[in-house]
């Protein structure tokens, strides 16, 4: 696995239990999976030297992330080194425009959107979506005529590179950067939503319940499974418009779609992710085999574990830094407080809202489930106020 | 964690979702948990000199399994190494003759039992079992007037170390080790339980459900949680004894006991182990908190976590080598039949008779998941048959 973060870190206990010997590539020692995965490499990722002398001991290499370079993926496998998901699959996660042309092709449901390339394009753009409504003002500088999302079509994350334009000076630093800008309408939707299906190369695939996303600046923070009071046709269709995107990209591993289920009950695909997902964190305790495990069967060739839930419901919170590094007496708080709460640390030094674990708990309450894992979550990340 | 066996590695998991930082001191790179845990020391656990180096790095030391010398964990303790659980109470689980007499004291019910010192001892133990019911035949040297079990007091395991001797020429082979050996009644048991409790320094315990057993030459093969059929008041009975061992012992750990369920509904104590142990694999999956989580916890004196079950019934069979080593075909096709069945492999090299990994269902119906995971069980260990 290349990448050494908490996706890689919590891969190791399923990679231990079915007999795999998980390698890890990564930058530093101290990264969250280098401290439990003994055959950890610790070099570049963004080297195709170091990628290909780490992959001299794997049968398979696959991913953590999305940011290693196209052309080293492309020249690993031309090199014989088996690569899943393969380079023409995790373009479509590596490049939103790339994503957007392809499934919009598909018909796969997705927000309008075009590649644009200067603020005056974004007002075009954002004239366009508002002509049936109302016409646009012609002339009037300052405001466009309806808000448009922008994003760097490479290299974002966690609501990095994503901007929200509601006038013609918010649509200029999107294009600093010097990557194409993809635009997008900003969809009106009820909730998040994720689907997380898995694929084998010989195209097995399973899909996960259908999850709630919740979302604060672009950064997931809380996923509840399956999603509540979702409409049985509704659920379907997510899993169909995954397993469809997965088959139609030859994704192999986990693929993550995140969606919107709009105000007016239809589903926009928003983003891609072919690696085990924050969205998807949940099954470790809350589903028969979790993503972990199930990207490992997928990149191997295994067969698929089922994605049956263990209960009506598991809540997921995660947990970010507060301003108290030290957190070790909140730690026990929860562990106290909650007998029946799942802790899962990441090994990371804390540091003011970075991602150091997350909490789960499962039953049959949703309303009790979600109130614990956010008591707890809130309690260590508001160490400090003790 | 001194020990690189399988517990050791099954340890590794709870220690990565709760950022615990697992060091094991073992004595072969390729051993079970050597694999798995980057903090892994190679010496010998017999060593006080490699112990005490070990030692420095830890917080706690605790054990995968009962062979270090009892001088050794005094002598760490003296210098002030925390050991838990600590010599005074491990000490119990080391020495049977010790054991008995401790519980005895206790008044915890034990099967009748006496150290002796020669075949003729055994006899006159034999003679006495018998007397209520009718004499013993003076003269007859060949038959004991009962079968007597016999164990060598220190160093047996998994069938090692016990026989049953039906005649005096059977009892000699267990005084040929030069260690004490221990008498007892062979019961007459309807079946095999297990009580698997988790103590912290501070005295906080839970105990898990109460399981049966199934052993085959006096090897655990199978066991079923909880156990069908046992009466509500046998199983808080049984817990009742773990939980008063655990104390009275001052156990910091998982303490499993070993009970037989007399034919006439009572419970007497067989053996007792002060580490994660076989009967309780299935927590990994069919309860909330695993033995090896609950196990880390309270060796670090953090709060326990709950030992309730996720589903009606948890069945875990032990997979154990055949003739053929390489069970990879017949891996693929047990994860194909049924994808919804556990798997969790040591690691270890395929040998006949080795215990290499087990299989656990988790469900409702308890016939089922007995034939689902003793099918998967039995296809991995007769794989040579392909």
């Amino acid at each position: 696995m290349v990448g050494g973060g908490q996706l890689a870190r919590m891969t190791q206990p399923a990679a231990i239990a079915l007999g795999v010997r998980l390698a890890v590539l990564t930058g530093r020692p101290d990264d969250a999976a280098a401290q439990v995965v003994p055959a950890t490499t610790i070099a570049d990722e963004t080297s195709l030297d170091d990628l290909r002398a780490f992959a001299k001991q794997c049968d398979v290499v696959t991913f953590d992330h999305e940011q290693v370079p196209p052309s080293h993926l492309r020249a690993l496998e031309a090199a014989g080194v088996v690569v899943r998901p393969g380079p023409q699959a995790l373009l479509h996660a590596q490049d939103k425009g790339v994503m957007r042309a392809r499934l919009k092709a598909a018909g796969i449901p997705c927000p309008r959107h075009r590649i644009v390339s200067d603020a005056d394009a974004v007002a075009a753009f954002a004239a366009e979506l508002t002509t049936a409504a109302s016409p646009a003002q012609a002339g009037d500088r300052t405001g466009l005529t309806t808000a448009v999302v922008l994003k760097t079509t490479r290299g974002g994350y966690d609501g990095k590179g994503v901007w929200i334009a509601r006038s013609e000076s918010e649509a200029v630093e999107p294009f600093l950067a010097n990557v194409p800008v993809l635009a997008e309408e900003l969809v009106d939707f009820r909730r998040e939503l994720a689907a997380v299906v898995a694929r084998t190369p010989s195209g097995q695939a399973v899909a996960y319940p259908i999850v709630e996303s919740v979302q604060q600046q672009g950064i997931c923070v809380e996923v509840v499974a399956p999603a509540p009071g979702l409409p049985r046709q509704l659920a379907l269709e997510a899993q169909q418009v995954a397993l469809a995107i997965a088959t139609e990209l030859d994704v192999v591993g986990v693929l993550a779609v995140e969606l919107f289920e709009t105000r007016d009950s239809h589903l926009l695909v928003n983003e891609l992710a072919m690696r085990p997902h924050n969205t998807a964190h949940w099954t470790i305790d809350g589903a028969v085999t979790s993503q972990f495990e199930n990207h490992l069967r997928a990149v191997l060739d295994l067969p698929l574990g089922s994605p049956a839930t263990v209960a009506p419901f598991t809540v997921m919170v995660n947990v970010f830094g507060g301003d108290q590094p030290d957190v070790y007496s909140a730690y026990r708080h929860c562990l106290t407080n909650d007998p029946d709460l799942k802790i899962h640390w990441y090994g990371k030094a804390v540091r003011p809202g970075r991602k150091v674990g997350h909490v789960t708990a499962v039953g049959d309450d949703v309303d009790d489930l979600r109130n614990r894992a956010r008591n707890a979550a809130g309690y260590l990340q508001r160490n400090a106020d003790e």
